[in-house]
């Protein structure tokens, strides 16, 4: 049975949005915070991942939102490694408020990658131990995202380059900023008068500190469609469902 | 005497940039969070100022930096509360190793703005009795920026558009987005060959959501020296000095 790690976070202004809230780029940094410090608590951190030449990728996560923790406010993150195979990964996250109620849902789907090669790697016996996870021959993969349809039209773009901060210490772009981007070039009244209760994100191909990237979405209903290109490739897809803010 | 201010943060991941230390913008970050949580503790937090229709605003930041802590480090935030008199405010902060060592020692020149009118306001009394500050006439302004010279070439410029999550829960573009891009600007093998020892930087005027920015800078020696222009005003400048790294 898969150990849950929990550990406490306090929610800080700078991790808030304008409306006081957890903004989703940070919703998607915590939950990776906690991962990450588990691995380091089981001495299978990111010093072990770099000696073995071999880092971490997220394939996808499909998160649900009950409510954005607020500023100031103390909540827990737990994450569970539930299944693993030789080369895949499927975790679940939780951020739970201070009573351990359910404030956001997340599975996340990973692979290993030797970052020489930058390729597909195994992932380690040991490591993959460390977790007492399930082992299983398939792990089951998440819901397809229902991305952009090519016959309909783009309701926003705007082009970003990638910055130097969005360049985090494994010399990745940061998961987060795909999520910012998405959030980003959506008009600000409708930001500000929306709550985001669900979101699928899949990530495709890795931009580059520097690229030119292009964030397109449509709006369909409550949905907004959204998709990261780099010039013709498709950088990372994603839905998005919102409810009318309450504010 | 005032009194200094003291809480424990964890150094994570998405504070640091790719070197793995404490990023310019977080360092700017963390001693506002110190002020504030002061300010909440002594019952004069922003729930407070939102009350009286005041708020904060930062004129000039001048920080020495002896070291960037990493991720995963302990630190100890430390503020207090210097000299007030009725329109203006002068803080300390320090950044402290676990061992209670100086890594950043910063000092902060505020004032007070009318919310609605947005114009300089008293700070109310009982709010800086609260911090028991020494009460000066006139409080010693920081250094003056050194800024661009006009009659030398810019060498490098960029443009950077405000966006959504720049802006924070007091509908401010947040402070620490001016570092970020007066350091975006620079070469990528700049920042990764060099280390900030220290940073002048003044705020001169607010920019706004969907706002178009320009970073320039002029390198001089171990000098670069910034501006942020929104069309022909200058909307922050600073100076910032580096010394090789050692990587």
């Amino acid at each position: 049975m898969a150990v849950e790690f929990r550990m406490p976070h306090d929610v800080v202004y700078y991790e808030s949005d304008v409306t006081g809230k957890l903004s989703l780029p940070m919703l998607y940094n915590l939950v990776i915070l906690s991962s990450t410090q588990q691995a380091i608590d089981l001495g299978i951190g990111p010093d072990y991942t770099h000696e073995k030449g071999v880092g971490w990728v997220v394939l996808q996560q499909v998160v649900t939102i009950k409510r954005r923790p607020n500023d100031g406010e103390k909540v827990i993150l737990s994450t569970t490694a539930k299944q693993f195979n030789p080369f895949f990964a499927r975790r679940e996250y939780r951020i739970l408020d201070a009573d351990g109620n359910d404030l956001v849902v997340m599975d996340g789907f990973f692979s290993m990658i030797d970052m020489n090669k930058r390729k597909l790697a195994r992932i380690p016996q040991e490591m993959a131990e460390a977790y007492q996870p399930e082992h299983v021959r398939k792990i089951e993969r998440l819901a397809a995202v229902d991305g952009i349809d090519d016959d309909q039209t783009i309701d926003y773009k705007k082009e970003y380059e990638v910055r130097f901060l969005d360049i985090d210490s494994n010399h990745h772009v940061n998961n987060s900023k795909y999520s910012d981007w998405m959030v980003d070039v959506l008009p600000l009244e409708f930001l500000t008068s929306h709550e985001p209760t669900a979101m699928n994100i899949k990530y495709e191909h890795e931009v580059l500190p520097g690229n030119q990237v292009v964030s397109e979405v449509q709006v369909v209903g409550n949905t907004t469609k959204h998709r990261i290109m780099f010039g013709d490739t498709v950088s990372a897809e994603a839905t998005i469902d919102w409810t009318l803010a309450n504010n």
